[in-house]
Formats: structure tokens, sequence, C-alpha cells
């Protein structure tokens, strides 16, 4: 996705952080003007409603998201698969911690005129964590490209889901708790819930972070 | 808590089922009253203003969640009481779903005239999975009465965190994805995440459910 700039930046930049201070409900567009510092024309000139700019909003997020989670998952094989989902979702928890908030408590809101694509947006994200299980159980990976969610049981679905939601809890209360604690502590936290620890490797290539 | 009957009950229920539907933002004092079918006299008698009603309704829903996690952690010993407060909590979620999305979609608010309450409640409510963890790891539990948080380190904090995220999560996907199958497979799947397995005596024990 090309990156957006200037006073669509600026808008979608404020309704994040309106979104994350007071929710999307308690969100006007007039509020939005505002906080950008735009003009209530130029408001609307770049996103018609108050709903197509939070679904602008939510699926810019979410596509990046996917996105670098597929890239994570393609560089990485069996065990390493996973602990590079883990390490990916939360550095961009900690990246975008607003965001991650917004998107944390939309995931399951069933009134959104942006549900399907949210949907499809979090079954393609879970599906990168699925595939990333299956590979570890089976110590191969579904190729890159390939649907990772084609084959995937009910139940390995629901452990995608638990990794996803454990990472994202545990990113959230470092946040929350102690946010100046590194990043790689939160990984071996979330690994050693899973039973797992991090590869040797990964540490290493990791340390001059 | 004694349990809430008449008017105070179907306020609190009406407001439920709108926060489910369209957030606790979307939702007004006037659609509180007109869909519990009461008066907006008999609505601002049982609660002063609509912060007093949410405030009511998440700390009923987050106090009963707390004290039903400490009962569960409490009856049992070691890895048994990890895969209690995940059955407790997989329980609950699915006995009241609409609040269970409400809450999810709260917790980490920054926003509301109850965030003081609130954290202090997930406090509590990690503070079980916490003793849990601690306890599987060094094959004691911390005994009933006794605060399971006082001595809990950053690490296993955030391991609770990750196991009560892995089972909310997974929960909520099974109530979007499946909501037939039976709970045991949910539970199944989500301490497979864990590395772990139900205990042999406890699927003895809930088999005729």
């Amino acid at each position: 996705m090309a990156r957006t700039t200037g006073t669509k930046r600026a808008i979608l930049d404020a309704a994040l952080q309106l979104a994350a201070e007071r929710g999307i409900s308690g969100t006007t567009m007039d509020d939005v003007a505002e906080r950008a510092g735009v003009a209530k024309g130029s408001l609307y000139y770049n996103f018609s409603s108050k709903d197509q700019l939070f679904e602008g909003l939510m699926l810019e997020g979410m596509s990046a998201l996917t996105e670098a989670l597929r890239e994570a998952r393609a560089g990485a094989q069996g065990e390493a698969a996973i602990e590079a989902l883990v390490t990916t979702l939360l550095g961009r928890i900690k990246a975008n911690t607003p965001l991650a908030r917004v998107i944390a408590g939309d995931i399951f809101r069933t009134d959104r005129p942006w549900q399907e694509t949210s949907f499809a947006f979090r079954h393609e994200a879970l599906a990168e964590f699925a595939a990333a299980i299956d590979g570890a159980g089976r110590e191969r990976s579904v190729p890159a490209g390939q649907d990772p969610g084609a084959s995937v049981t009910w139940s390995t679905q629901l452990m995608a889901a638990s990794v996803f939601g454990a990472t994202l809890m545990a990113g959230l209360e470092w946040l929350v708790s102690d946010p100046d604690r590194p990043q790689a502590d939160v990984v071996d936290a979330v690994l050693a819930t899973f039973g797992r620890s991090r590869e040797p490797a990964v540490v290493q290539a990791k340390t001059p972070r």
C-alpha cells in the first residue's frame, strides 16, 4: 500500500489519536477536523463520511500488519516462524500502540460497516499463525504465496487465535506496565508460555538491535 | 455480589445488549430506556448518569469473572490450576458472549471514568493466572486468601497476560467460527498451544456434561 502523505495523513493520524483516546463511536468528524487542523471542507473532500475515514484507518493498519506477518513467516522455517510472528506482532504493537489499542478493541465488534473486510484481515493474520504452527508441528512450512489457511484444521485455527491473543495481550500489558523493558524480554515470556524458547541463531542475529 | 433484579436488571441487560451491538460510546441513555422498556425517570432513578450505568455493568461483569477465577484456582493444584482457569474463562465467555465482547473491547481503553477500578480487576484476574503459572512451575500453589500477585515477577505477569489473552481470543474465535463445537475441544486447543494437555482426572469428571 502506497504511503499516504499530506492532508490525508494528518487526518488519519488525528482520527487514530482520537479513537485511541475516546473510541471510534466517541469521535466526531468535527473533532477530527479540529485535531488535524484542517477545514471541514478539506476533511470531507478526503473522506466522505466518518465511516469511510475509520474504515480507511482500520484497513491501512490491518493490511500493514498482515503484510508484515506474511514477510516474517516467509523468512523463517519450523519453530523459528512462530518466533518471527510473535516478534513482528510485538514490534508493531510497540511501534504504534494507539493503533494496536484501536484494532484490539474493534476486532470482535459486529456492528461496523467495515466488518467484512476486518473479518477477512483477521482471517489472513490468523492464517499466518496457523501456517507457522502447522509448519512447526510437521517440521515444514507452507510455501510463501500458497494460501496458508487452505488446509488448516479448526483446532489449528484456534491455536493460531491463542498465539495471536497471547502476543497481543502480553504486548499491551508490556506497554501499560513497563514500556522501557526490552522487547526481547516480552518475546521470551510469550514463548515461555508456549513452552518454547528463542532460537539461538535468532538471538545472535538480533543482539545489535 | 447480590444478584440484581427487577428494573435495575432490565436496565443493565439492555445496556449490555446495546453496548455489544454498537459500543458504549455509541449507546445513549435514551436508547437504554427504550430497549429496557422503562421510563427515563425510572432509568435515572436507578443510574444517575450513563457513566454510572456502564461502570456498574463493567464492574458487575468483572467482579463475577475474578470471583469465578479465584474459586477455580483455589480448587486445583499445579498444572490443573491452569486448566481450571482456562476452562472457567471459556465457560464465562460462552455463557455471556456480549459481556465478553464489551469487556475485551474496553480492557485497554484509557479514557473511561471507571479506568482505575477496571485496571484493578484486570490486575486481580491476571494475578490468578500468574499464581497458577508460578504454582505449576514450582509444583505448589499460592494458598487461597493470600494475595497471589504479591511476589510475581514481571515475566510471570506477562505469561499470565499471554495465557489470559490466548484463552480470550480462542474463546471469541470459537463463538464467531463454530459455536456448536464442545467447549472441551477449545480447552484442548488452548492447552495444546501451551504444550500442555488436559489432566485425565479432569477429563473423566467432565464427561457427563
